[in-house]
């Protein structure tokens, strides 16, 4: 029960694959999209809720865990499989974005970074070779490599050796590597620039890392600057191997990446929308708060089968108008489904060599809504 | 599929009784015990997780609908049961615990009440009418009369206007009532005075309700003096109809009140404390915030089949002190469980003729941790 990778359909007229990753807990179908489980859990869902929306494989943040409760403890209450009780693929991030979106509080030099845990106050040294041993402790399926994030637009220098840096964690992490029933994947950074990105993922190609990431982005370019740098950057990633790419996104925006190659993603935005009381539909977002929703029957989608759709809307408006916590738990579980089903449907349209097609309807979809006036920026 | 009352059998050795109550959205095994849903949700608990309690029938209150969505939106979206989701039985109170509990804020005459709304000042009036027609909008399967209740110990004067009071709210109630789908029940008050219990049990009882409540108890009184109270209430009540303690309470209050002679429940202990990290367990109350948890393995209870049980101690702690949604989720549902399945346990008792027994061995295990220096006043 290891690792494997494999591409079983390439849509012709893109760069979207229908592809498999295999790992020790199970098989993830990709394109894929994982809920983000920040402290050991995916705000609000129990086990089974997650389950029944679809997802196969969940993010745990390296960061946050270390700080509360410590990965001994999570260690010793069985990994975070056991400690959460899922079963399914799990995927940790190395807090390399924590570096760079709690930099008020960290300080950086080649060694590695030392934070001050937004918690109590404490001081936390996260190295390479720390990062390794944290997600070790922890007991993911895959294990991301520490990296550095500038933020965009930044100066070329900054830029550049940031992604040096990049590339000499990579090599660290990469040594200081133990387990074999954890995969290692490297993260590409570079900006918005084409020659940094490009050399970066063929020096971390070098590396022969089990699966390759996007770094860096959705940190405040543009969809299309983001999208551009997808362009040229996933076919710069070896071929053969699963990319994901990190923290992204609106819904628009994963079937932009998959259209350009890649494979993985995973957002808060599912859940943080949901607790917010927006849900997304094929018609685009609903903020549920609004006074028309009061008397409204409908469920958020017709034909969706989660536990928040077999409730009115008038319902779920009125558990956020009480400030009742079914209400946040109802909207992220049909916001995961949502994500869950528009994966499902990027699958079996690249499957059926008709991703653009698909990616067209979803957009229509979406922007029918948006030109009547109820267009939302999130 | 109307409503009946049956007695299955009697325990020889004490009042306690095994009944089915049926009603238009099904059957009710009773002694049965009711999770609150104050404003249509059992707080954080989906319709199915409310289920997999073992939950049959759920209470909603009355004074909280009405003021917010408002009972014509909630009979808009379905009534209650739609509106929830629910299609198992629903109760209602009459808003006559609000009067009370929400004093401050009230004026009552002969009439009724005025209310000035918790959410925002608005006037609300609650006469024994209004009460009726609230109900009847929201569509519950059984509705309670509006009472008077009075915080104890109370002058004996003041017990006895609010139960005199109480018939003859009870007696317009009658004369408001008009569904045929909608059971109305009864309200005994009067305190701790035997006299005023009985003969205000007595009165309602020639109304020919379809159920009896004892009301104005667990209110500022000890255990042992409701105890005593139940012990000339409950005889005085319709032997062939349903008897309902109103609010009440700790597992041993509610298996004192079943040897009584007392056969429905509800209250918002497992639910107000399992979001505050206290769980029930056959060894009496665990404060999960308590370090001792922090590494600890095992489940709350050892067998028990709810959704929290198949996490570690250690996991439901670390979500308490990451302030975690999933936390109280999780605790609500293991303490509904847990009383659903003490309930559960008193039934089978009593159809084996030893309630008295199952009560002792029940006991005997809150007590050991008590002694052992473990004891919460809950």
């Amino acid at each position: 029960m290891g690792f494997s990778f494999r591409i079983e359909h390439h849509d012709p007229r893109c760069r979207a694959r229908r592809a498999t990753f295999q790992t020790p807990h199970g098989a993830v179908d990709l394109p894929g999209f994982m809920p983000v489980g920040t402290q050991g859990t995916v705000k609000g869902l129990t086990i089974d809720q997650l389950a029944a929306t679809g997802a196969q494989m969940v993010l745990g943040n390296t960061y946050h865990l270390a700080l509360r409760p410590g990965e001994r403890v999570v260690a010793e209450l069985g990994g975070l499989h056991g400690f959460m009780g899922w079963q399914g693929p799990v995927l940790t991030d190395s807090g390399g974005f924590q570096l760079f979106s709690l930099a008020a509080m960290t300080r950086i030099n080649e060694t590695g970074a030392l934070f001050r845990s937004h918690i109590d106050g404490s001081l936390l040294e996260l190295s390479p070779e720390r990062a390794v041993e944290i997600q070790e402790a922890l007991g993911s399926d895959v294990a991301m490599v520490l990296d550095q994030v500038v933020s965009l637009p930044g100066e070329q220098a900054a830029l550049r050796d940031a992604a040096e840096r990049t590339v000499r964690w990579a090599e660290r992490c990469r040594a200081a590597h133990r387990r074999a029933d954890q995969a290692q994947f490297g993260i590409v950074q570079g900006g918005l620039d084409e020659r940094l990105r490009v050399e970066c993922a063929a020096r971390l190609a070098r590396l022969d890392f089990a699966g390759y990431a996007v770094g860096g982005l959705s940190v405040g370019e543009t969809p299309e600057e983001m999208y551009r740098v997808l362009e040229f950057t996933a076919p710069a990633m070896p071929e053969q191997k699963p990319r994901y790419l990190m923290g992204v996104g609106r819904p628009q925006d994963i079937l932009a990446a998959i259209e350009r190659g890649i494979d993985l993603f995973d957002c808060v935005m599912p859940t943080r929308n949901g607790r917010n009381a927006v849900a997304f539909t094929d018609e685009g977002p609903l903020r549920l708060r609004n006074l028309k929703f009061q008397r409204d029957v409908r469920p958020l989608e017709q034909g969706c089968p989660c536990a928040a759709c077999r409730h009115s809307r008038g319902y779920l408006r009125h558990l956020f108008m009480a400030r009742e916590m079914l209400g946040p738990v109802l909207l992220s579980i049909h916001n995961l489904t949502y994500y869950q089903r528009l994966l499902a449907g990027a699958r079996e349209a690249i499957a059926a060599d008709r991703f653009l097609a698909y990616q067209a309807e979803k957009r229509a979809g979406w922007t029918a809504t948006a030109t009547a006036g109820n267009r939302l920026d999130i």
